[in-house]
């Protein structure tokens, strides 16, 4: 497997590297950040992308922005904190594990807001270094524990892109399809080419096309046709918001999906970290779907695809109710229904 | 109502008049068609789609070529009309349409093959007219049925394009859209993009734009969102083909919208002339179904989407099984199941 990362701190001479997933597949850049705007920028404009993703770029932007401080002390320092916090956390709505990291920091910075600044410094950034590691982790238990689900000789289907680069490394839903692989399963991967960002075309089979695990990629629109072809025996997807009865905020589109999954009697899965678990949520009805700019859908390659005078509605993201789920794949293993996520399962 | 019409006999120089649909909505070029064979190019690479719209072109295609044959005669001139037929029918798989006007212009020609060639030509191209004028004919009737089905203050869902651009004239599911907007119904219209060839988002948003019906476009992946957020009252589309007992084959990705509108209990209807319909199948099972090049999904504006050596599936079109149907409105009215098509139904 090739060691996917998208997003990287330099140690020596502090500052975050970020692969342009805009640019992806056809240009790999790095950009270099070095401040927690440019990082909030990042995330929102979606050169990083994909909840556990966000939430080590949160934690880097954090660890970034204490950096930029240097003559702050008290209330100050303080109030500089805050901003940081304010100005990450308004990047992007949904995705729970930005909010997740972001809570994390503020606890440390509590504890540790009046050391010395470069004290300060090493320890936020020793913290957020921990949640990328601690993310990478995740992601490798959820690829062991939900390698049972998959078997060879069939068709398996993701939407959207839950794969290294939208986390630390290894990915949620193609961590499932990688632990599957890595234990000899040979299978083929459909991916949903999720229009308008085309995380499927662009991200999910260049992945998967770099590790050699075979893909064919679908316009949004097939996937039912395939399931009623007998081509698709197993559905895995990511999430960027879990409420505490399951219900699952993900990519616009798994909705869908998990209806079509459910007529066609097809499991349905969803792989993530207890990070984007929301224990604060009873259920999906709260989780904030965000919308974004008409011109992402109607303008592809800078042209547009759309009379003027006509707009599009673009939502990130829709819920997946519970009932819908076969079961979710965390780090600590495969929970089938009814779910009932508690607040001391996030360690 | 604008008169918006995608392919016109030009009596007087005889040649057919074809607007290029792949350039819509931003360009309006006309094509002047003088061969059968550059009228089977045109249907093949999409200048003119939708089923009704190639019933017709079928039908001034076989004209044309008729024409083409000044100096053929007896067994000779019979090769070449079935030259002709052989080509069109080449063209496309799917639209029953197509066949159904070459049948009939089989069956005059085999009548009147032995006339004087100038007398021929004009029988045949008076039949070709006759067809597309009863197409327009069969439209009007269907917006007439099937304006009782909409409702003002809803939302209503289409998929691809079954508008004026796909027929003669008026359309099929647009037509039930306008027939309803012309009693004062009023309501929204969501029009799925249509990956990837777009009709949704290029075209029907143009034809609805155009005519002040009020339209947005989302993409293939929403549709199961809105319906969930109480955003789509009742689903409208076309056909490409009808089997005797209902299943309908449509653009992709009408199945699953059919699907996601009976989990949420919205009314799915099908419009369609009664040439779309073949009693020939009993079932959907037989239907072929078009396989596009892959090369139509992974390049959008002539840039690739995908990694390079990855491909992507492209069907035409799905089936929907009658069941999820709950009216198919032809000329003759709203049918309501089960759906049992016979033959004499097509006059």
């Amino acid at each position: 497997m090739k060691d996917i990362r998208p997003i990287k701190w330099n140690q020596d001479d502090p500052f975050v590297e970020l692969l342009e997933q805009r640019l992806l597949p056809h240009e790999e850049k790095w950009l270099k950040l070095t401040t927690h705007q440019e990082m909030a920028d990042a995330i929102r404009d979606m050169s990083i992308r994909g909840a556990p993703a966000i939430g080590t770029a949160a934690a880097f932007g954090v660890a970034l922005g204490v950096m930029e401080g240097s003559d702050l002390e008290g209330p100050a320092r303080e109030e500089h904190f805050d901003n940081i916090c304010k100005t990450l956390a308004e990047s992007r709505p949904t995705a729970r594990n930005l909010f997740d990291s972001l809570e994390r920091m503020k606890a440390l910075f509590e504890k540790n807001k009046d050391k010395p600044f470069k004290e300060l410094c090493k320890i936020m950034r020793q913290k957020a270094l921990a949640i990328a590691t601690k993310d990478e982790m995740m992601c490798r238990a959820i690829g062991l524990h939900g390698a049972s689900l998959l078997e060879t000789d069939t068709g398996v289907l993701t939407h959207c892109n839950a794969g290294a680069l939208a986390t630390t490394a290894y990915g949620t839903a193609l961590g499932v399809i990688r632990g599957a692989w890595e234990q000899g399963k040979r299978f083929h991967v459909y991916a949903d080419e999720t229009r308008p960002y085309l995380q499927g075309a662009r991200l999910t089979a260049w992945e998967l096309h770099e590790d050699g695990i075979p893909v064919t990629v679908i316009p949004d629109n097939t996937a039912g046709y395939l399931m009623r072809k007998g081509k698709i025996h197993a559905v895995v997807v990511g999430a960027d918001r879990i409420a505490r009865n399951g219900d699952t905020a993900n990519k616009i589109g798994t909705y869908t999906v998990a209806v079509l999954a459910k007529e066609h009697n097809i499991p349905f899965y969803v792989a993530a970290p207890s990070t984007t678990i929301d224990t604060s949520m009873d259920d999906g009805d709260g989780i904030p779907i965000e919308e974004r700019a008409s011109k992402e859908v109607t303008e592809i390659h800078g042209k547009s695809i759309v009379p003027e005078g006509v707009e599009a509605l673009y939502y990130g993201f829709d819920i997946t109710p519970a009932k819908y789920i076969t079961a979710i794949v965390t780090e600590d293993g495969v929970q089938k229904p009814p779910f009932d996520f508690k607040a001391d399962f996030k360690k």
